[in-house]
């Protein structure tokens, strides 16, 4: 049983693909040492088998001696003994599972050192400060991250002993210093486990081991693999390396390497290096570091050597590669490699820019699959147009694009100044269903505590609202926000980037979306791949929104909502007309001036549409949302007293009021309740489509009825339209008539109504709302972080289709459907229809199409190309 | 091809069995003369397949030379001719479809009559006004009937006649009058069809039978089927027979007799005979017919005979029958038989003491099945005391129960009038959404307008309240009505029976339900056919309810409801304490209080059904129901201001006030927004468990969850649960703990929730609400009739469970369940587990129990042993 992997172990196939078993660090080293044989220090990686044993049964029989095994081949192959009094070898262990999570174990540098290897390193080195320098540095580490001690109290001494020193960084503190803070720090250790640091390198490595393991079953861990559904069963893999020394001397440092720009995705490499320093001084941010460009100047041969190993690994992973490296006395070593992060313009610069890479040769579906919907998202909001910000503080990126507005604390005061036309970036420690409203009236949202499914990104995400979560170093006073040093005071300037979590003081100009070039040319790809397979349309109010989706690449109109048409303020008094209609004259008159101006309504989409399927959804929200409210006008009764015309108001304002208007008068229920309206729609509809073949046009209609439940009510409906059509002046037009289905009934039904539909139009908003019984108004704002972050439904199930219950109704009814109408068309047009995961199942599930809202329509078109891709049709 | 057939034809098997060839009146008449061998005129019956062929066809060849045959026969069995000049014979002509219905065409009595025959028969009678009489008669049946005719011209004659002779009965009018009458008729029919009236008795007949045959097709009649699910092509037939006179002479005379008393059950013949009349005459109501007891002493022969026959038909039917006969100049000619409609009271009282009756000997599984749950409902609302009312009107029977109170004609002052404690009956034309308060708080409903399932109808069953629909003789005047010539003022008495449909001027005393002890008797034989099937529980709330309960039967209690007791005007204050809670110790304080008030009101419940399980379930509705009205505090604010108090909780009111309360923050959601909710609920359950044991009580305990909708969401209140019972000081309880199954994706995931739950109860009303996407609140009262009317949904799917859809995820969940917890229990606690058709459902679908409100419980057990005996176990 092989629990532990040299390096350069030959395991049959390329280390990359053992990333379950060495773990993602483990395993590209494993790469570059033994396929690209890069200079990368020697190790070996214990792997993830021995820390499932681990934590099954304890320290597996046998582990030890291999270890040992591998420690040996160490020491012989770079002459040193590890902690040795003399010269000794030092080693760095880190933690590396297949998919890196939060939580796990850091790394510890220097492992091997104790009070009598510290002098053997000095006098090996000749450098005193160097060799007490690493040993302090192992002390804080150890102590901290293996045995528990909390960080601050050796960060205090540090601190301390600086102030007293009048020095700002660790490489002015003299010998006698660190001596000094190596005896605290050892007393620390020792008051807070009641054993002596171990001296044993032995023992520490054994130590280091165990923390690795047991850091997988950490609180943090677990919550991150349950959130991110990962299994508790992977484990993670240990890597012990030889160490090498950024800190050593002047001719030493260390840096980071991007083969190409992560921020602009320009194909040129981007770093830094900054010399005589560890890892942790580059974040430190006192020492400036070198830009890679200027190390041609300065050292010319490492630049070529560094040059030389970045292309090598692009051209090998074939893939941005994100590399950590350390000088050691003139001498390149690589510490790690991963594929790089990257900004979403980036993502798509180098997706199809790779393609005509010779050295890479992307395929175009591999470019399409390197692309993901967050990164498209994030180029298709305003970015903050400045590079190079100073970042105050940096949150979690919990909602993307960009705002700037004047810092408020409280939700009423948002609303309030939003209301004044003052854009407004709302500060929160963490949000509550009682700051919606100023949720809802900010421009961004801040807040000190929460993560990615706290009450405040989840209900940001929803609306589409750029959101910074959880920026612990923002404080709240009165009136005032601190960040480390500075003040902001209420309506002062704040900016916040949600995508990349950053807060800046004062205000950073913004960049429209301006999506780059490389976004259609992927898309046009996708296109040729998602053909015949998975249509994309965008649902769309307006001849201007019908007009950017068309640019945007919709392929029709997949729901145009009608009562938007009716809540215009110059139609709404005629809307009421109709509602408070004494007779059926009155109603009918009103219907007819309605008639009039959804006709240039539906005009301006058809004519933005043409050539293209239009499908209209006949009137669905209940009367009510087009009536004055009780309250406020019982209110005003109360106080100064109604017209006449207002008492009629609150008379149907009381009539149509309802306990649950979701599940209410709505929907095709409208129709049956007044039997001219949805005749009407359609009368305006094939005025405005008679009007377009008048002027030469192509307009394809097509007319859904939203909420039916069951097949008498659909055929009624149909008939409805069917005489409106028969009985319409112009020429006859082919109209498709079809039904949402967004009741649970409707999709067990679907047998039932697909015999009186030509199409079905899935309604998952809807559908989720009654199938977890979940008003989305309601539990979203006030229950939905509660639920993820308790891990009590996996996904909002109204961003991420739920592929259990809610897969199950949409693949039934498909199934049902098409089995008695073989010609059924199925599309969805909840807000699903933008989303990569449901889409992916949307498409598995066979259905004809999506459609979502214009800005998503870039997004659907990848995604479904995507979908195709990973799931090729039979 | 036979399509007709004499009544004494001998088919093979029983004619009664024939109802689909020979309707129901053909198939009664066949086998009282072909098998009972009795006195029934003799004639034949045209099939109803003669009908359908007729309907898809036209006239069937060949139809003509049969009817031809059958009519010789006829003529030859009695010597005489149809409409001859001399002695004629004549005929009456019947529909008759499987199952009678409403809009079918009536019968036509004297069918062969004209000016040359009316004067054979005045002379083969020597009776020219009984002949003239017979032949006005057929004039204005055959007119009205058959040629469309509308009836008020012929009657406006015979009333102006009568009038202007200054009689009072048709027998008054002498021949002269009569004879000027049947020129008027004459006249009337050609002008009204362009043709004289049709002198061939041949023409006269064929007439008549298409007339049959195409009121299959009429507008009501296929209304009606639609309602009742009744297949449109089962067609009606028609029958042929010599006709009898009971208005012949003195010695003739009509009646109707039943085998039992209708009305009571009691085991002695019940009827009529009015003396020298036809059919008629006795609904008139002019002439005071003669009690069946009084005949012995009249006419002794003629009561032996019609004893003998009332007994064999009985004996035949083993069923109450109910039969039409006409005697003619002392002869006894039986017209019709049919088993008899019957009270709820005949109903059970005959279906018991016929089990003992030697010559029906009914099984008690017939007697189980002769009794239906209107009929036992009917038996558990309060009644007339008298048996003998004035009936001012008769409409439609629309809810069972009888009411008396105060005329009110407004919703508002019904409203007002209930509060001051004053008992109304609401009258309206019909109802409509914006008259529910008002018929809510009246004590009955009586509507001039509708049907069976008209908004009136549809609700005050949905609320078990006395409603009298269709009532069309009532007139609405201002602040009065008038029926007939007789005038109510608002505020005067008016009494009503919801049962059958009679109105009674002024107060008619009431009987409170006293269940007979037939009932008893049933309900015990209905509990050894189901035992072992299908269980009853009761819904009950308390104690006294539990008690009611198990007084009527009930095996346990199905749904206790924990709501109502946070309600109580005492503990609303303690509840809204929780609610308003600043820190968790405030709100510990409150649960604590709760856990108190919970403890004494579980032990009451605990008491009443010691030995028989409860199923507790925990907290359930929004927060915001007990919390005031954010509407009405916004208004006192305005008004007047509010205490401190009254601002905490209008804001905790505005924090908790939802959109869709339905689909909000309720269930098991609560449980996890305010944790120590339901841990206090499972203490103060645990602690009356605990008192009643220490009382040598056996108290069986089940925990349910409400609106679960994930199987991480079960795991968690169970958690919690399963904590309270280890934490608790008493010895341990075994408690059942489960789940509502209430929205589609708990029966869709019922795998997943049976794996953390004893067992399952499905709350089939929010059920409902959420896979039809009906808010029973609004759509019930507003949607429901209009919807039924127009035959968009089969049945209100709030009273008769919807088996296609609703009925889909109940099979599916149970499938499901059962999959993974063979153990897993199952029920009903939606107000379906009530209801007979349900039930029927739920014992196919394998459901262990069904839960109803106390009342409703002997109908569960009988509808239980009736499911039992439709379907026997396999």
């Amino acid at each position: 049983m092989g629990y532990v992997f040299d390096l350069g172990h030959d395991h049959g196939r390329a280390p990359r693909q053992l990333k379950a078993l060495l773990g993602g660090k483990g395993a590209n080293l494993a790469e570059m040492t033994s396929v690209l044989g890069l200079p990368v220090p020697p190790g070996f990686t214990i792997s993830t088998a021995a820390c499932r044993a681990y934590l099954a049964e304890g320290w597996p029989d046998g582990l030890s001696e291999e270890i040992a095994e591998h420690l040996a081949t160490l020491e012989r192959a770079i002459g040193r003994r590890l902690g040795a009094a003399s010269d000794p070898l030092l080693v760095s262990v880190r933690s590396g599972a297949a998919q890196s999570m939060p939580g796990m174990m850091d790394t510890v540098l220097n492992l091997g050192l104790h009070d009598a290897s510290v002098r053997g390193l000095a006098t090996a080195h000749r450098d005193e400060r160097f060799a007490l320098d690493s040993f302090r540095r192992l002390l804080q580490m150890y102590g901290h991250i293996v045995l528990g001690v909390p960080d601050r109290v050796f960060e205090r001494d540090v601190a301390a002993a600086k102030a007293r020193l009048g020095v700002r960084s660790d490489a002015e503190l003299a010998p006698g210093a660190l001596s000094e803070l190596i005896a605290g720090h050892q007393a620390h250790i020792e008051r807070a486990t009641g054993e002596p640091f171990p001296a044993d390198p032995g023992v520490q490595l054994r130590k280091a081991i165990e923390a690795v393991f047991s850091s997988w079953e950490g609180e943090r861990a677990r919550a991150y693999r349950e959130r991110e559904q990962i299994p508790h069963d992977g484990g993670t893999a240990v890597t012990v390396q030889a160490m090498v020394f950024g800190n050593r001397d002047a001719n030493s440092g260390t840096g980071v390497a991007f083969t190409r720009d992560p921020a602009t995705g320009e194909n040129r490499p981007y770093g830094d290096v900054l010399w005589n320093a560890q890892g942790d001084d580059v974040v430190a941010g006192i020492r400036h570091p070198l830009p890679l460009e200027e190390l041609a100047g300065k050292a010319p041969q490492l630049h070529v050597e560094l040059m030389g190993i970045l292309g090598r690994l692009e051209a090998h992973y074939r893939d941005l590669c994100d590399v950590e490296f350390t000088i050691e006395q003139g001498r390149l070593f690589v510490l790690q490699t991963r594929v790089g992060k990257r900004t979403g313009r980036a993502a798509l610069r180098m997706a199809v820019e790779m393609v005509d890479d010779p050295a890479i040769a992307l395929s175009r579906a591999e470019a399409i699959q390197r692309v993901n919907a967050d990164q498209i998202d994030g180029v298709l909001h305003p970015q903050f147009a400045e590079r190079d910000v100073v970042v105050a503080t940096r949150g979690l990126g919990a909602s993307p694009g960009a705002a700037v507005g004047a810092l408020c604390l409280s939700p009423e005061r948002a609303v309030e100044a939003a209301a004044a036309g003052t854009a407004v970036i709302l500060v929160r420690d963490e949000t509550s269903p009682e700051d919606v409203a100023g949720m809802l009236a900010a421009a961004g949202i801040l807040t000190r505590r929460g993560g990615l499914v706290s009450h405040a990104a989840v209900v940001a995400r929803g609306w589409g609202k750029p959101a910074v979560v959880g920026a612990e170093r923002v404080e709240i006073g009165e009136a005032m926000i601190r960040i480390g040093d500075a003040t902001v005071h209420e309506g002062e300037l704040l900016s916040i980037d949600g995508a990349t979590g950053v807060v800046v003081l004062g205000a950073v100009a913004l960049a429209a979306a301006e999506p780059p070039e490389a976004l259609a040319t992927l898309c046009a790809w996708a296109d040729q791949i998602r053909a015949g397979h998975l249509e994309v349309r965008a649902n769309a109010d307006n001849g201007a929104d019908a007009a950017l989706a068309r640019s945007l690449g919709a392929e029709g109109i997949g729901l145009c909502r009608t009562e938007h048409m009716f809540l215009d303020p110059d139609r709404l008094p005629v809307v009421r007309k109709m509602i408070l209609a004494d007779s059926e004259e009155e109603e009918a008159a009103a219907l007819d001036e309605l008639r009039e101006v959804q006709r240039a309504d539906f005009a301006a989409i058809l004519e933005a549409m043409d050539g293209l399927p239009v499908t209209v959804r006949l009137l669905d929200p209940p009367l009510h949302e087009f009536l004055p409210d009780v309250a406020s006008l019982d209110l005003k009764a109360a106080i100064e007293g109604l017209s006449a015309e207002e008492e009629r108001l609150l008379e149907a304002a009381r009539t149509w009021k309802e306990q649950n208007p979701m599940l209410g008068t709505r929907g095709v229920r409208l129709g049956v309740v007044k039997p001219g309206l949805y005749a009407m729609q359609v009368r305006a509809l094939l005025d405005a489509a008679e009007e377009r073949r008048a002027a030469g046009g192509r307009p394809i209609v097509e007319v859904m009825i939203p909420l039916t439940v069951t097949g008498e009510e659909l055929a009624l409906a149909r008939s409805w339209v069917e005489d409106a059509i028969a009985e319409h002046p112009g020429g006859q037009l082919e109209v498709a008539i079809g039904t949402m289905v967004e009741t649970p009934r409707a999709a067990l039904k679907a047998d039932e109504l697909a015999a009186r539909a030509d199409f079905f139009s899935f309604g998952t908003n809807d559908l989720t709302q009654m199938t977890f019984g979940f008003s989305r108004d309601d539990v979203e704002a006030r229950m939905m972080s509660l639920y993820l972050e308790r891990g009590l439904i996996p996904a909002n199930p109204f961003h991420t289709i739920d592929q259990d219950a809610i897969g199950e109704l949409i693949r039934l009814a498909a199934t049902r459907g098409r089995a008695v109408n073989a010609a059924l068309k199925l599309g969805v047009c909840g807000e699903h229809g933008g989303d990569p995961a449901s889409i992916d199942f949307f498409y598995r599930a066979g259905l004809d199409y999506v459609s979502c809202s214009p800005y998503r329509v870039p997004i659907a078109r990848l995604a479904a190309a995507q979908a195709v891709l990973a799931t090729p049709a039979p």
